[in-house]
């Protein structure tokens, strides 16, 4: 007989988890029979014991089995689907699903708020006049259909890997995210359950990321890739450097509105840097190979799907965005050249200024984060504008500056470093094959 | 600030806890305010990363400071208490506490209920007529000073150690209970607040006992020595074996019958070696050099103890004890010398013919058990009767005989192991000192 406490103590004790077992266990915790604090303790043991690639397989199927799955076999057009691990400025999504569509893949693209110090996809494009993220799984596929969008960026709905969800609230508060095998499976149940075709994956790493390292993020990477061609999924990941911020904003509005720049034909050139790449990426992985998205981006397809896009989510795309209310600058107290900008201090101090949550449901501001007016490898001189910081609550600004005190670091020399690091995945199939 | 999540993550990283750290989560987790899922999740981090000898220090003194402590100062005499970490057949407190009392100490026995394979002190007790285990601190103190009584075994109060209650019911469902500092901080809270000078520690070690191997028995005796040495305790520990069971039966009316038995200067010889060295160990941590507990076993005066000891807590010594409904023999399927009995195998038939309990609050049967008319050393001849299961209800037998089922072991020749095995703590002072 299998009960929660065997389960346990196999896995403290270094044993590999039966089908049997993993498959009894998650619907059990889904139907609340295994207690939350069985489940932690059970996380906490695969933190330090890990689970096998058979293992992890197998808990991503039953967080899969644990709910309902999306149906995209309507579609004539092949779908790709993109998840970025998380990063500050990290607005690629905005002009990426348009810019895909444009190229003829339909783009279901399930995104989720933000929590912690990095934006939420939602939060952003809630900051457009209108635009609303729940929608029905008809109403998903009714967008993905008309030739004129074939781009959705919506919530995930509650029926998609219930078990992970609840997991996911679970390991939040219990110390337990720290686990390659636990972070893939969450990441990959929804990303399967969404049923696209492709996937491409944007793994962040570096000072601003969840992963630190280049060995923490290339396991995690691997593992996802292997569990998205385990499940028939054509999927690449991209090691991609957190270490700066994307872009020149970090906030809600400022964030959509870098992304209209991208849209335009503009923009900050890493933010179009990892915007192509991507675009490349999940259009090979999609079979379209002979798509153009650069071209795309400066004859105004993309931006054409973008409106499309906004508009089938009750958007107005020609709204003027909402402003914060507050400013307030901060200037560069030497001189030399810009070495780095602190990822995760803009991300901290973004959220403090009321771009994002402290606690889960909480509101956000459309106007708040901030923008800065240097990066690496620019010259800066004494007191000339670094940052300016936006918020509706001034009492916000002294916390948000303490968070930024020496995030920006000045030097003699700057030594550039690239921004996709490393491809894992199969090989990209050439033009012609 | 400390809050939950820190804590758990220092302790998963391999940090050493902070004493405000640790004041801070067992008071917090008393309250409710940490949860269950958090310090599940914690748990299970102390299994794989251990805790320090401070840091297990900080932990039990914050478990007793979670409640009251008792207050035994009033008393004349020298107090000493005994614990033993579970064993089966394990009878040895009921002849032991008003032994020791006969000698000159007063002995505040405060035991707990059966759960799992070993039978408890207060099931065992209740199966006199009339007794009680539940008594008021008032009441304690007042028996203890009986200078015809002095020895007391009853339940604990609910407000001796409450972070401790908490914790061991959560540990027990969520595979944390094997953790030496969290099994030495449990055992010994409690033990510390109870009050007493002294304290001697029986831990079993064997196949039927919850440390199976010398080296793990002998860490968990060395830190709770460590533990009670530092909280001004006079403790030492024996290590004893735990491979068969103590005396020629397990269950709770037949063992109390046993228990008298020795009371009356009889019984079996290895409950009586035990009774007896625990006692001189007892004696002399409580500074009573000059006592001969083997003359107070032959000459009556800890039979009038026990009398006296049950009478104090509303049972008749002299009425008949409860005899199960139903009887089976086992027999001796070969011919040989009995070589041993396994111990787990005994307690785990003896619970599932109603002596113990399978779920937390159940009643148990004071008849049923499990009696062996052989122990290693004995020889035996195909068709000699091994065993009698005692039970009210006969539908149990099949399941008590399936556990049997090899637990005699028959063969050529035995070769004798010693009972006590070791002794851990400060040497006991020479009589003359």
């Amino acid at each position: 007989m299998i009960d929660a406490i065997s389960v346990i103590t196999a896995k403290r004790d270094g044993r590999e988890l039966t089908d049997r077992q993993i498959d009894w266990l998650i619907d059990a915790y889904t139907r609340g029979e295994v207690a939350d604090e069985q489940m932690s303790a059970l996380a906490m043991a695969i933190v330090f014991r890990g689970l096998s690639r058979a293992e992890t397989a197998r808990w991503t199927a039953a967080m899969i089995a644990s709910g309902r799955r999306m149906d995209l076999s309507s579609l004539s057009l092949p779908t790709v689907d993109k998840h970025s691990t998380g990063g500050v400025g990290d607005k690629i999504t905005l002009p990426l699903a348009p810019l895909v569509a444009a190229c003829g893949a339909a783009v279901p693209q399930l995104s989720g708020r933000g929590l912690g110090h990095t934006g939420g996809t939602l939060d952003k494009l809630e900051s457009i006049p209108g635009w609303r993220a729940e929608l029905t799984g008809g109403e998903i596929l009714e967008i993905l259909a008309n030739p004129e969008v074939g781009a959705v960026v919506c919530a995930a709905g509650e029926g998609l890997a219930p078990a992970d969800r609840k997991l996911y609230a679970l390991r939040d508060v219990t110390g337990t995210v720290e686990s390659v095998p636990l972070l893939a499976s969450s990441i990959m149940s929804k990303k399967i359950a969404e049923g696209a075709g492709a996937l491409v994956l944007d793994v962040k790493v570096g000072a601003g990321a969840f992963m630190k390292t280049l060995a923490g993020a290339r396991e995690l990477a691997t593992v996802m890739v292997e569990l998205g061609v385990d499940a028939g999924m054509r999927t690449v990941a991209l090691l991609t450097a957190m270490d700066n911020p994307l872009g020149y904003t970090a906030g809600n509005a400022l964030e959509v509105a870098e992304s209209v720049e991208v849209l335009a034909g503009g923009g900050p050139s890493d933010v179009v840097e990892l915007t192509l790449t991507l675009a490349e990426e999940m259009l090979a992985a999609a079979g379209l190979h002979a798509a153009d998205p650069a071209a795309a981006l400066l004859d105004g397809r993309a931006m054409d799907r973008w409106r499309a896009m906004v508009r089938a989510q009750g958007g107005d795309p020609a709204a003027p965005l909402p402003r914060a209310r507050e400013s307030e600058v901060v200037s560069a107290t030497c001189s030399g050249v810009v070495t780095g900008l602190d990822a995760m201090a803009v991300g901290i101090a973004a959220r403090l200024l009321g771009a994002g949550r402290l606690r889960q449901g909480e509101p956000v501001q459309a106007g708040a984060g901030v923008r800065w007016h240097v990066r690496p490898g620019d010259p800066v001189r004494v007191g000339q504008p670094l940052l300016t910081l936006y918020t509706d609550d001034p009492s916000r600004f002294g916390a948000a500056r303490t968070a930024l005190d020496g995030a920006c670091s000045v030097g003699d020399t700057y030594v550039p470093a690239p921004l996709v690091i490393e491809r894992i995945g199969p090989e990209r199939a050439s033009v012609g094959s």
